[in-house]
């Protein structure tokens, strides 16, 4: 059978695309826990070194990821226990200590199924400018995160790459730490809307091609970055190459398309406020 | 090979199913028109008898077909001549004569790929209340269509069928005429955002399947309907049956969704825009 | 000093521009109520007779005017304790028993200050449609009403006047009682977002001026109308007149403006809500 | 009479609050020119000296004010030969060569009167990318300025100063111009909507008060900026100020509100697309 590149962001896909569980991948450990009460799934992928980073098709990193599936449903208390599992898994792989954290909403906020990064901002507690006039004790505490945020578009609105954009801000503002929130492409249609995955390897903003130069990493920011996404499509070309295994059956006016359920506004807006309560509780203290 | 009921909308796909253009179906017939210069092909079907309808899975009437590839580009030149060759339709279809239409937009506002019908009636020209209250006078003609307009919502939103609430309209306003604009579902993704479909059999709102009794048709209503739809979706589930043949590889999880550009929201907007413009243009006039 | 007619749609304002409260208006009674620990006042205006009517420029019924200061700040749970509050308040109006009743959202969804009726009917519980079709035990309730529906827009989108719309809706499908939901103008900006009415005398839609021919009333729609109007603008005259007495003051260039503060988009978010949530309670439940 | 600090963010009116026309004010200069067949008055007023700056609470700069009363109507021609207007002074004030140019769409996109900047950035041609890319050939020229685009949002939004923001994306970006859009307040309710503002002093985003050591100007941002303002509110304290002369009878309630035509949704609209199409015709080309 050929390999024909399927396109997804999950690491925990691209670790399913070797095939059964027991298969090693040198250089990729593997984790599950399942919470059975709530029905949460957290697969950790670790990818340790550059021979399993070339393997997955993914950079060095820990990717975490929930899956939910309670998530596509419209229960307000099972959202609201996501988040704060969510919240507890974004303050491990943060650390302890008062931080200053920008939060970046990648994508498009004019198009549905990209517009999450944009909606989890709108839902933010936004601290820092008031901690900088009045202090902490403006919110009657002693010690507390800076939240700021920043939604800076895609590249056919804006003319910058999001790096640029990002680079400049994080260079005027210095925070200690980026949050990065973006809608990514999953391979199967079952993980749409109820996966969450958390990263400590930056982001491509809308790419997962072509060179890495740019990416919002550590490394080219100068600053550690946490990047939370959430399958909301999957490439037309994948679903019918996973259901035939053979590329030569996906119509080219296929190119473009994507696959999302029919009420993707309203879940894209359900998930975005789960997301941005999740880091609401995490932010909210001076851990 | 069996014979799995794919979701179409459209009659002309609904024909094609049946194989190559010169099987004959008793009760249906053919035409086809291919404007070179706009690139514009019009294809209509003819619903004659009940056998032909069984056979169809739609029910008797005319339904108009226009193929204009160039539709799912940014080129306002090129919708304002779609514009204008689909207000010639409008006119044919609707006969002569000074009338009072009501224009029904339906779907849901709230889903991008279903606001078609609601974002028509956002842009077209509404006179009827002031002929009413000034006379056509007002506009400086002589003789004028009153044009009045209802988003009627969808069961969800509402809790009550679309058909009572414009059966109720009606009877309250006494239009002369209806149109009703929808999307549609087609069977093809190289059909979506680029076909137009006009027919006077009515409209069955939010459905394809069940009982027919509370269809948007001529019978029910009382008067004429012409119903303008546009495939701006098609079901996952159709798209891996085309491309293998066999129902056994849809995946249950592909239920409910659909498959869309990604830039569905834009064209939507540029697709009402010219619907609106063809309706104000038929109507703009005592023909 | 002249009686410039001021333009303000509650009648706790009409009454008030009389003067001193202990000056008694025949066919008019008044009582006032404080609620010390919410800080809700609730005063009833009772117009009783013709006479009354003319007075105040209002119809025969009863208006019930919630003032709570705090609905203008961002609380949710002091806006939940608001919800509960009205919800009394509808329910006593409404009277007991099994109901059906469609809710009428008034106004311009696109206009901010004018979308409070379009934004409560996008929050409510619609349960018709699913009464109908499956018995009030889907809820696993034994008796309970049936919520409809409609945002019927206004006369420029529609050519048709919001009575005709709701009047064929009405004879349609028959509801018990109509709630119509409105933003209104109040006189005094102090009143702005934080004062709900209740009132049993039916709404001129987009008027307060002209015929009344086709209000929403009982006497027209052959079913009891609750109101429910929050004031969310002030006519720019009407501040000026208050603070100088003198109605040749009023710049021509202030008609048609008006003043609302500048968070409005939010307050109206907000107020909605709350007021969706009370018909919510007010209904769920077969009293 | 007291002189109450009205506030007006156009230098015409603070010119104007000096009284008659004739006064002079020592470093200030000011010039009218009035087309007569468009009905556009375009006065300039510059402000000279330091001496000036302080008479006028205002920088020093030049300030150019475009009044076209048909600007509120909805006439689309009308609309165009003022974007044809209003691109040769853009021109004018930036000079010749080929430039990169950042927008800077200031407000906040969720509050219609403020919404101005952003919407008008909507609707601009980006083309950096574009042209870093692949040249100005992909667009068949021989030179063209390279056109960038951002919205920061509000401080409420983001936590970060607009100077902040824009400063950083300058410093990575390094364009030749900026050009920052923004709504006003004005004095006169009738310059509302109709009335444009070109300055090259810069910008306070979000003040007219305090400080200004965060102005978005040349000095600030190293680089020159044109300010484009649109009047699209008047606070309600001027009003009642301007129609009494006395302070006292601003009632308190009145803090925070502001004074806007019912359709300023529609006007916002029509008038970023007036300015997005101006910037576009300016900067397509390498003047």
């Amino acid at each position: 059978m050929d390999r024909f590149q399927v396109r997804t962001d999950l690491a925990l896909e691209a670790r399913e695309s070797f095939g059964e569980d027991h298969v090693e991948i040198r250089g990729v450990s593997i984790h599950e826990d399942y919470d059975k009460e709530r029905d949460i799934r957290v697969t950790r992928v670790h990818i340790e070194t550059e021979n399993g980073a070339k393997a997955m098709g993914k950079p060095v990193g820990e990717y975490l990821t929930l899956e939910a599936p309670g998530l596509s449903e419209e229960d307000e208390d099972y959202h609201r226990e996501v988040s704060e599992v969510l919240a507890q898994y974004i303050q491990e792989l943060m650390g302890e200590g008062e931080q200053s954290v920008l939060v970046v909403g990648l994508g498009n906020r004019d198009v549905t199924p990209d517009a999450l990064g944009p909606q989890v901002v709108n839902n933010l507690m936004i601290t820092r400018h008031i901690i900088r006039e009045y202090g902490v004790r403006a919110f009657g505490k002693e010690q507390m995160n800076q939240v700021s945020a920043i939604v800076p578009g895609v590249m056919a609105q804006t003319g910058m790459e999001t790096f640029e954009i990002v680079k400049g801000i994080v260079e005027e503002t210095h925070p200690d730490w980026v949050i990065a929130i973006d809608a990514l492409a999953a391979r199967s249609s079952k993980r749409l809307n109820r996966t969450i995955q958390l990263c400590d390897a930056g982001i491509n903003p809308g790419s997962g091609v072509g060179n890495h130069r740019n990416g919002l990493t550590r490394e080219n920011l100068g600053v550690p970055i946490l990047a939370i996404g959430v399958p909301t499509v999957v490439d037309a070309a994948t679903i019918i190459y996973d259901a035939t295994g053979d590329r030569s059956r996906i119509a080219p006016n296929l190119n473009g398309m994507f696959v999302t359920p029919k009420n993707v506004d309203e879940m894209i807006k359900r998930l975005s406020y789960t997301i941005s309560e999740a880091i609401n509780i995490a932010l909210d203290a001076g851990w």
